[in-house]
């Protein structure tokens, strides 16, 4: 586990998408995060108090995060020079960098001298095993997706709030950087060798008995050539009893792959319960989650209507209009709405 | 590319299991094995001449393979002493173990007094990238099985050969660590961090400009939940026209998993001729390859037949009557069965 709360570091960066980790983190996780370390060249902010390395401790941080991107996801010399400061002062490190802390010796000195930890969110844990398949209790749902980067983490923790309100046992079980930076921890299931991709997520979301539910983040989609295969070990670690289908409606090809039209809704859902059943026979799509940012509010609620009646399922931007329909296809209605 | 030929390194071996990468670079590629080397207390053989380093040398070995497995994949020092007498004769080395030999450093230090090669086939290349599954030419044939271990490696192999007797330019390659060994190089896919299966494949298997065909052998099942993954990926990455399912009659439970029933044939065929149309929407089934090991051959020919009919492809067990049938559905007739 990654200690929190959270120093957010921007250091001197001036592209948006390079700090898209720590946005995340501000985003889904603003208890978590006391502020943000950003220098005068940075012109990012993320609208949280800028604070030095010592006012971070002093306001309850533990771990700073590099939540920043370069070129070559590499660390420059500047920031190692500040990730150092921030150890001196107290701080653990987090970072979901290709390049890892622990490849550094200067960190890895400084951590020695301080007593801090290094923690490379992308590196898998070390003793994974392959799947088995085995049925295993517990309820578990995963989120899908026609394309990558179609709000199936963004979806999974607004469900994960939504049931947690509710006061039903819920875990968010993260499988990409950012997400374990949420979590605090998981498996970054891009780093993991192909033959433990459904080992990996056995592993994630273990047999549970209270009832409660296992949500877990999905990755990639069975249609992205790139990363179809992860998908379906994912599917099939996950045994999921739900799927939630997330969908762009603004999205006309593959995310990177100009060539490549989007599968339709359709018949995405149908693919996904096929290779699920492997694992989960009775595995049901309960849910089509969209991400509507870029209509207008009349626009989106058309939208969402309409898929709602061409599949038979209830279909929400999350962001917009919360998750209740879909939780209640899972759960029931919530008690205070059974009442009302 | 790892240089032929081959002295194949029994040890002390007893465990027939123990030397199956051996025994598969033997029966496959018995042109390139010289010789065996093993001590008085090994009770195995391959057949092939005994062999001590300096021999063979001079039988013309280039490199000694560790073609051995052991309990937890590791090189005892018995090992370490043979394979640095083997280099000290002027032998390279090339090992499947899961132990480096890379890591052992007694071995790295003999590599470079001797200036000989260690080569670790469990290493995948270090610079992979994501696939595409952007269109590209030439001609793929992959194998694809209803589980693990189902005879796609042989039957690739019998491919390969039957088409280098017809004169078509081919070439095999190998996803596993027998199948590397036997072709001298490729990819050990189980290897492979997970983003990167489909791109490995096309790395593997790049565009060919010939009209000659490239032979993938394929691994794991879309039907095996450890290995789904895998498979998935393999599928993408190859972008076949063609496959062939690989299917053991007499197997009743998937490998490994006692409880998990077998997949039907056409269920089989239908899920990866689905999977693979993602990037590939014109391929074809163009036959079954049986392993009938364990069958006489009465009943081995009488299941082909009912197999054959039922499926409408030909169905074949490589091993005991030839791939000619599928090369037919693939290639049409041979040249010389046209004329005759």
């Amino acid at each position: 586990m990654i200690a929190t709360p959270y120093l957010l570091y921007l250091g001197n960066s001036t592209d948006p998408y390079a700090i898209k980790t720590a946005r995340g983190l501000a985003i889904f996780r603003p208890e978590s995060c006391v502020g943000e370390y950003r220098t005068d060249r940075c012109t990012l902010t993320l609208d949280l108090p800028r604070l030095g390395f010592a006012d971070a401790v002093a306001s309850g941080a533990r771990t700073m995060v590099l939540g920043i991107v370069n070129a070559g996801g590499t660390l420059d010399h500047n920031v190692i020079d500040d990730a150092i400061a921030a150890m001196e002062a107290g701080l653990d490190l987090a970072s979901g960098l290709h390049q890892r802390l622990k490849d550094e010796p200067r960190l890895v000195a400084a951590a020695e001298r301080t007593g801090r930890q290094l923690h490379d969110v992308r590196d898998p844990p070390r003793d994974l095993v392959v799947g088995s398949g085995e049925p295993r209790a517990g309820n578990r749902l995963l989120t899908v997706g026609t394309d990558c980067s179609s709000g199936k983490m963004y979806t999974t923790l607004a469900l994960h709030r939504a049931m947690q309100a509710r006061g039903v046992a819920c875990d968010f079980r993260a499988t990409g950087q950012t997400g374990i930076l949420v979590a605090g921890a998981g498996v970054p299931l891009d780093a993991v060798v192909a033959d433990f991709i459904s080992g990996a997520i056995e592993r994630l979301a273990p047999a549970r008995y209270d009832d409660g539910w296992d949500l877990i983040e999905g990755q990639g989609s069975l249609f992205h050539p790139s990363f179809a295969g992860v998908s379906t070990g994912l599917l099939h670690g996950a045994q999921p009893a739900a799927l939630v289908m997330c969908h762009d409606p603004t999205r006309r090809v593959m995310r990177g792959l100009a060539s490549r039209a989007l599968p339709g809704i359709a018949e995405c859902i149908e693919a996904n319960l096929a290779t699920a059943r492997l694992t989960s026979p009775n595995v049901k799509m309960i849910g089509i989650a969209l991400n509507t940012s870029a209509l207008d509010t009349n626009d989106a609620v058309a939208l969402c209507l309409r898929l709602q009646d061409e599949h038979g399922l209830p279909c929400m931007d999350p962001h917009r209009m919360g998750v209740e329909p879909i939780l209640e296809a899972l759960l029931g209605p919530a008690e205070g709405a059974a009442r009302a």
